[in-house]
């Protein structure tokens, strides 16, 4: 959209958001504690994991969401706090460790963490407290600050998640600022997606839940590394009002504005996580078109970036299309294969493989040079209606493995 | 059950039923057509892969199968027939060469394919024909007989897969011999689960197809390499009553001794195919127990050895918990993690590791060595219920990333 632009900033382009990132110790050496405050009490709004076995801080999270609004995030990494002794004790604690620093309620801070699962983070909540005073005298603007905040989150992630970008919603520029982490394992456990968004838009609390939970839907709910939902996942917003529109209050031209950005900030981080997955060498993007309805259309899309086979072809640089046709007609979706037509499109060309249900005879040369770029995209045209869906994966490879098959040494 | 034993003779040993396996030229020089007959006809029944997309020889063996009667069965590896052009006019021919041969209607033979996708076999029909002549007068009973049909339905199989057993029946011996293959990919393609049982059993159609699903659905139906369900899964019974035994016509002690016998030769037969998933090292074997209801119990179990995260600790021989935890939660079914006692199993001890949702504090070395031989066991106690389900998978290796990303060459 025209009224769209990257800025810089991450987290803190938002007026009024300051953040941090340092080390406290539950990791050896790398950054662990990560903060974001606004210096009002902000709008917020967040989605969870769907998985039945939730991480304490997840609870937590949710209860002090309850009213709404919220005015700062505490997160650590190296430890999850999931199915660990103490759990919900030790996420209250670091809220209140926040809260005590910043002169707030413990209930207008949320709180999240990813790292390993099933340890106690007891041992270690003295250095969290510390961490947390070190990081509250040191709350920063600017793209350093942000910086901070987004390596403090990370666990194997090989890159940084952080985007910015501003809009113009009544005559005001609002800024929307994110970072995320995901697809890196953190040994020994499961990998996690957190993302954390900042806005200075006005915008009503139960809009902002709307905008969020339908940018998941089409951003994070759309990836997929290995299948595994996490017990962690955790994506929140808080919108302080502070760029000084006049609040969004109803699904009017303003919203769309929002959400639209707000979407374009998610799908990006989205892709950037899918393309971080462990091991990856190639993003997949799959394009399921002309499907009878949307719902079809990704249920198609998410099996096939989800298939061990199509992960590995894709490895292989193997242009193996069977496979493709094959998680489709496991998907669980009604459709007719004998009009469905394949093709692979990256940097390096596009070819086509399956035309109606059944192969062409292709150039194996041309296929292999179309799978070689980092990017490969799945054209799955189904000529079965109008809808669209896409959704994001990686390949499978060694790596992947070795990653999640070491020993704990 | 005492009424049961293993005896010789695989898919021959029943009564009646000859078989034989040649090299026609679907292969480059192994075995790749293989023929099973009774001399009479035999009640039949079927179970059906569930992908939307299915192989044109199981739409054929359908309609072939809609009396509920066969004479004969042929089954080639090294093309699936499945998205390739005329398939349904090819599989047709198969069923025709062999009853011309055998002097039989072609709609009492049925036709199974395993192998590439998406090529035609129309160019090479002459080979099949001409091998299907061969094997047809080459028709004999016995060891030899049963192992060339088990080797000649193999595809990237490491070991073959061919069991029989005997059991007593009104008084009369039965017998029931099964041939099947499974797991090994087929370079380029899909993997395919194929089984073919005979039995000298007389017994009614409707309750021959009650035993066959409710077996499949108790055996290969809860087995996973690598959540990839294949356009041609096929697993075929035939009954031709030549053991004598009064025919079974409702579900009274005879029905249940069969039924029995047939879940015994199945379970097997899974369990073989799980050992022999591409590139696996370990077969895992899942036990949920004490749960409110078997299908949560199955959801369960299905969830745990499908998942990446699971399947790669195993291959690394890591106590990863949390992981299985994780894997429950996401499975859909409904339960209370704060209940949940796991613990691992093998020939090299037993070790529990976590109880009541949460990690206890193990002995590494110990854990290392459970997880060590071929065979490991995740016992997953719901303490929620009664019902117990059990499935089978095996871990993810390096290998099944070579088997499945190998570029064509």
């Amino acid at each position: 959209m025209e009224n769209e632009q990257w800025t810089i900033g991450g987290i803190c382009a938002a007026k009024g958001f300051t953040a941090g990132g340092i080390h406290c110790g539950l990791k050896k050496k790398k950054p662990d504690l990560a903060i974001i405050y606004s210096q009002v009490p902000a709008n917020a709004a967040a989605t969870y994991t769907l998985n039945a076995v939730k991480a304490a801080p997840l609870h937590v999270s949710k209860h002090h969401l309850a009213s709404g609004t919220l005015q700062a995030a505490i997160i650590n990494s190296g430890n999850a706090n999931a199915c660990a002794p103490d759990g919900e004790e030790n996420a209250i604690a670091m809220c209140k460790y926040a809260a005590d620093e910043l002169g707030i309620p413990a209930t207008e801070v949320a709180v999240s963490s990813t790292g390993v699962i099933g340890v106690s983070m007891t041992p270690k909540m003295d250095l969290v407290k510390d961490g947390v005073a070190v990081l509250c005298k040191s709350l920063a603007t600017g793209e350093a600050a942000s910086d901070a905040a987004a390596q403090a989150i990370m666990t194997t992630d090989l890159t940084k998640k952080e985007l910015a970008m501003q809009c113009t919603i009544g005559g005001k520029t609002v800024h929307i600022g994110a970072i995320a982490k995901g697809s890196g394992m953190i040994h020994p456990n499961m990998g996690t997606m957190l993302c954390f968004i900042t806005t200075d838009a006005a915008i009503e609390k139960s809009l902002l839940q709307k905008a969020l939970s339908h940018t998941v839907n089409y951003s994070f709910n759309r990836i997929s590394v290995d299948g595994d939902t996490s017990t962690n996942d955790f994506c929140l917003i808080m919108a302080n009002g502070m760029a000084g529109n006049d609040e969004i209050t109803s699904e009017n031209a303003d919203y769309a504005v929002f959400l639209q950005a707000l979407t374009t900030i998610c799908e990006k981080l989205a892709r950037a996580i899918a393309a971080d997955g462990e091991g990856a060498t190639h993003l997949i993007t799959c394009t399921v078109a002309n499907a009878p309805c949307e719902e079809t259309a990704t249920t198609i899309a998410r099996s096939i970036i989800a298939s061990s086979l199509v992960k590995s072809a894709i490895f292989g640089k193997d242009a193996n299309w069977g496979r493709i046709l094959c998680a489709a007609g496991y998907s669980g979706a009604a459709f007719d294969p004998k009009l469905v037509t394949i093709s692979f499109a990256s940097e390096g060309g596009e070819i086509t493989v399956c035309e109606n249900g059944q192969g062409l005879a292709f150039d194996e040369d041309l296929a292999k040079k179309v799978l070689t770029p980092h990017e490969i995209i799945i054209h799955f045209n189904m000529k079965q209606g109008v809808a669209t869906s896409t959704c994001w994966g990686c390949d499978l490879t060694y790596d992947y493995v070795k990653i999640n098959g070491d020993y704990r040494s």
